[in-house]
């Protein structure tokens, strides 16, 4: 079954549609994006999150084609540029902006008018398909890394890595708790919602309780997506994971962190920006500071595998990701 | 200058008054508790935490002691007994309501009526001075310990020792950071507003974030209460400081924790009755359960300072707080 989050970005006739995410599951309002800067504006106001910006910035890329249909071909590239550069300037710390503007323009090659956007929707396509079935190669390799009836701890929202991993291990009967993941409580809202929506054994905690429960025997592995991974093994993702991910390591809990590749561009983890939101989505009262890092890095020690669409990967060999396909 | 949450818990002609700490620092109202049994329910209400049990449950058994002050001695001390027994049955992990209702009890003997009441008021107050001047001990050890200008994060609200740490080190400029403490949010609400009533630089994270605020570097110490301290040096707090401690080790940030004593009774963690709460307070959604671990026990390997109202003490070493002073 496919679960209302794994098919929460929509190209229509005049614009894109994005499941509000902010509000899920208790409403479910799509907002409407007319043009790419709306596309902008949404990523950037948390309208989508982890896999979410991806399909908003391919279907947005189709948007700035549409915009473009009436210029000249130069022209039309410079448009299409600028709105992948817009696209990518939203949150810089995950790279699926970048691939999703990459798989447009990569598509797009001196057309104009209906031939730019046809060219565009099919680079857009071949995105959302590429993107999916490695998700779900991804789902796969994971599910093969837990034994039956495991009890997987998860951080956050790892989206559509989650939903293809809880497909692949259909038979195994796992049971999840998930962190509710403050401030935005998408362990708790998207995560647990999903969850129970596909059936599975699901139980809430809050971020404090990550290492009580790791320390407690009941679980297995720790398995969370992660928005970016270096070729040397660490793992960004979401504020939070580093402490549970050091917890893991301490109470001999086995964490795996999907990503369909490590990243070419990012050697280490200086080479990734870290988003630091404003404090006062954490707290706006006078005379007290809110601190809003949106990811944390967990160093190659505590990450005992990096899961792939190409399979499981030691953290600190992870050029073999590229060699064994060329 | 004394903050409000120092002075929580009053004793009236008629009743106790307790600080809604539920509802602080959005308001301030003030349960009023008419008998013994409203006390009971305050504290297993969670109206008032932390030191706040203690200073309830002293002037609760006044209460108690008023109840029965028409009665003869031994109805009366049964009644006593009985209302004792009430209150520390209200939580059970920190050993506090158990010495409040000691302190009482051991100051009433054999008396009725108006002796009754006067002694029972008598080992209150006894009582409350004893606490304060422990916490006030525990504060200067603990502010011993930290360098000038030091940057802490602290779990929680460590209550009247986060009170007598600031005060001792007024001279040394320190900064906080808070966890927020979900679900009650005790360190965005109580911790984070006393601070700054008390004029400390403060910031808030969520619970998530204090891993990595642990490896940045920019953290002197983890100091936090303990409900209770085992003899063989488990620290049992709030659930959250377990992750904390952990990745503080992990990240070479020395961890301080403080209670008045080590637990004579409690030779090991199996000792102590770890608290779990309704699940529906963490979430109440069709489908989806909450855990709820009020606690968590971190094991001495990963805490550096137990710090007392008599000195810091290795973990390993909490039997010589007893062999020191006989």
């Amino acid at each position: 079954m496919t679960p209302v989050l794994a098919d929460s970005v929509r190209l229509t006739d005049d614009g894109v549609e994005i499941l509000d995410r902010r509000v899920f599951p208790a409403q479910r309002v799509w907002v409407r994006c007319g043009g790419v800067e709306d596309v902008a504006k949404a990523i950037e106001d948390m309208v989508t999150q982890s896999s979410g910006p991806y399909f908003a910035a391919l279907w947005g890329m189709v948007l700035a084609a549409r915009e473009a249909s009436s210029l000249g071909p130069e022209e039309a590239r410079a448009h299409l540029e600028r709105a992948g550069a817009r696209l990518i300037d939203t949150r810089r710390t995950n790279n699926h902006l970048r691939k999703a503007v990459h798989a447009v323009l990569s598509h797009v090659d001196g057309q104009a008018g209906d031939a730019l956007v046809a060219a565009a929707l099919e680079g857009a396509r071949a995105g959302d398909e590429r993107y999916r079935s490695r998700s779900a190669a991804l789902g796969r390799h994971t599910a093969e890394l837990l034994p039956d009836k495991a009890t997987v701890l998860t951080h956050c929202w790892a989206d559509l890595y989650l939903v293809e991993l809880v497909r692949a291990a259909a038979d195994k009967e796992l049971a999840f708790i998930c962190t509710e993941t403050r401030p935005y409580l998408q362990g708790a809202r998207l995560t647990a919602e999903t969850l129970a929506e596909m059936g599975a054994d699901t139980t809430v905690i809050t971020d404090g309780m990550g290492a009580a429960v790791l320390s407690s025997g009941k679980v297995d592995a720790l398995v969370t997506a992660a928005d970016r991974v270096t070729m040397d093994g660490h793992v960004i993702n979401k504020i939070g994971t580093l402490g549970l991910a050091v917890a893991a390591n301490a109470f001999g809990v086995p964490f795996h962190a999907m990503v369909q590749a490590p990243d070419r561009l990012a050697p280490t983890a200086a080479d990734v920006p870290i988003e630091y939101r404003d404090g006062t989505e954490i707290l706006d009262r006078p005379g007290i500071r809110g601190l809003y890092p949106a990811f944390d890095i967990t160093p190659p020690r505590f990450v005992t595998t990096v899961v792939t669409d190409r399979g499981p990967f030691d953290p600190l060999l992870l050029a073999d990701y590229y060699r064994e396909v060329s």
